[in-house]
């Protein structure tokens, strides 16, 4: 009986127009040749380690239980800690995190069931050397999620950690003030759809029910919505408020871009509030 | 004696700057570890579902036998159908395609030998609960995709339907008029190449024949080129119409670019003419 | 006991946003199921051979054993040659490396170890007939790849081909001048870092030591800079030039972009010199 073979999933910021993603999984293809490789996402915004973490986080509950490499890594070469957590719990399945100690992976192992275990891979027998000061994805992660992958465990390929020695991350939340929900654009995606920093729930307390209209106030201008589930929940050409496929307030205009429509770009705030809220 | 890995083809619209394409991935190596996943392309214009056919129909041909995945979705959680189609005869090769029901898959399925069955899969046991209302790549595509690359049968992933009920797509064609072929632009792609909504058949009848001097009219201006089978053709900086390698007729720049030469974008006419014709 | 997957990496100027590569997957996977593709990068600039050639040199040694297919390929359907070669000698491993014959596979087949034998492809058993003027990646190059993965040898998909006969390509190098050594900008990465034609050992002939203040003159402008390993060697907003993963020097902004801050684009002209000469 052959086993299932070992799934890594990658997830980073080198995009995919140089060479980056490519060497990577050549590396992991010559430590652990059975390893099927699931690049979740390489379109992080360069550096934006906040950004990588929410789909990082958003996305992990979907792949199966492994090894998740992640690399959104301004600070390579510096100071920062090299980790691999190991996160489970959830669903009885185990899961192991590679990258930067700089809080990339900690939504998503939270999400996960919460970290069980860490080591530094800093000094990792698996490591290329010499070791680039550049580029640790080649040279300590991704050899390190090959090796979790070919069945080494954790503290075959790095120094015990403690748990509360990892760096945490503070991630953006929108906030209920006076003139209603503040939040801010964490994504825009391809399709022109901005994705908030909100939940549903902040919806629900601000007052906004399913289907009803919403004001969008954006610096000086003020568009209005409604709160939908689908696209097709509004006439085209006008801007619905929906739970994204992470699970996070978005705004889209049906067949177009509220992007577009709004002028917004990540970073920017905008405030939800009922339609009758003046 | 151990079996090939059966593949899925995937085809969307979703790019590859966000996690859409990487979350389906990770949905489909869940349910069906073995399957080997093809990306045929990504990067359809945004919503075109005529655009993701052609391309679809070209590539098909030259992919194993198997699972078709295809998601180029404006109508997602609208009224449009989910299904899967069962095509095939050609060379005696049997497909499964699964996508919206909106034309997208039909110009492929009749390419591959014609549609033998199909069913809905908007209740299908198959899709991820709850489904979203604008995932539907993640919360019904790919997972049905991968139940039928682990042996599923189409009558265990949906309701049967009638071939006849499955939406048609008109694709656009090129007509003969008085000053030539009035084609349209269909695509540009990285290298500037224009692909056009004509056959080679429509020039034959036009009576432009390979290695012939061609007159190429868009708006008010008039290009001279001429009808080859390479770039190369045609000496550097000159223009080239010829057949693409998905079948259709283009135009190319040795070593430069059609788009630039041209000024046309998708969707644009232009006229092609013998040069001798005024 | 099962054998691991062959494997075949992929490099090309196809980009992802069209079908090219995805045909050119499609095609293997029909020759050879069990080859595992490694897409290395197809984000080379459009027909650019010498910059594919250097991509290919610093990334293979990183790769398994096996077939390399790589196609920048500006000449298809003229008269270049299509070919495959054997490479190899650097740790007793065996490589096979497939392409046109305009040199982009050179660099890196002397990399690997030097040419030990090459054939001819271009009446190759293995292409798909017909074969078009304009896409040998997925007439030629992939079905040759897929066969070789598959196991047969040089000889069973050309005609033999004598070494010398292969075209060579002349790579730009850095020239030591009067006023320090004139480089040039050979690609622009996604983090808008800098990578140049010139190598460690010039820096070093140059003066410009590890640690060491560096003058960067550019057109009319000077920029000061700091030879480090890392970016975190300067402080943020800072330029400094290190070796990159390729084993390239480059110039990078720690936390920021040096193609921003520079204004240089892809084949402009810099001179690096130390800090202190006038």
């Amino acid at each position: 009986l052959s086993e299932p073979a070992p799934t890594i999933t990658f997830l980073s910021d080198y995009g995919l127009e140089d060479e980056y993603v490519g060497v990577c999984h050549a590396v992991i293809a010559r430590r652990c040749p059975r390893a099927q490789v699931i690049d979740l996402a390489h379109g992080i915004p360069a550096g934006d380690v906040r950004a990588g973490a929410i789909v990082l986080r958003g996305a992990l509950p979907f792949a199966p239980a492994g090894v998740h490499l992640a690399v959104v890594d301004p600070g390579v070469g510096g100071t920062r800690r090299a980790v691999a957590i190991g996160a489970g719990g959830r669903d009885g399945e185990s899961h192991l995190l590679v990258g930067p100690d700089n809080g990339l992976l900690m939504p998503a192992a939270e999400r996960l069931g919460g970290v069980n275990d860490a080591v530094a891979l800093d000094a990792s027998p698996e490591r290329l050397q010499p070791v680039s000061s550049t580029f640790h994805g080649r040279d300590i992660f991704a050899p390190v999620a090959a090796a979790l992958a070919a069945g080494a465990a954790l503290a075959d390929v790095g120094e015990p950690l403690g748990p509360s020695a990892l760096v945490a991350l503070e991630l953006p939340v929108a906030t209920a003030g006076p003139d209603g929900l503040a939040a801010h654009v964490v994504h825009r995606d391809r399709f022109g759809n901005l994705i908030l920093d909100a939940t549903a729930e902040q919806l629900h307390e601000q007052g906004i029910a399913p289907g009803a209209a919403v004001r969008v106030a954006a610096g000086a201008a003020v568009h209005a919505g409604r709160h939908g589930a689908a696209f097709a929940d509004v006439p085209p050409g006008e801007l619905v408020l929906y739970r994204d496929g992470l699970g996070m307030v978005a705004l889209a205009v049906n067949g177009g871009s509220a992007h577009a429509r709004l002028g917004l770009e990540r970073g920017d705030e905008l405030t939800l509030a009922p339609a009758q809220r003046q």
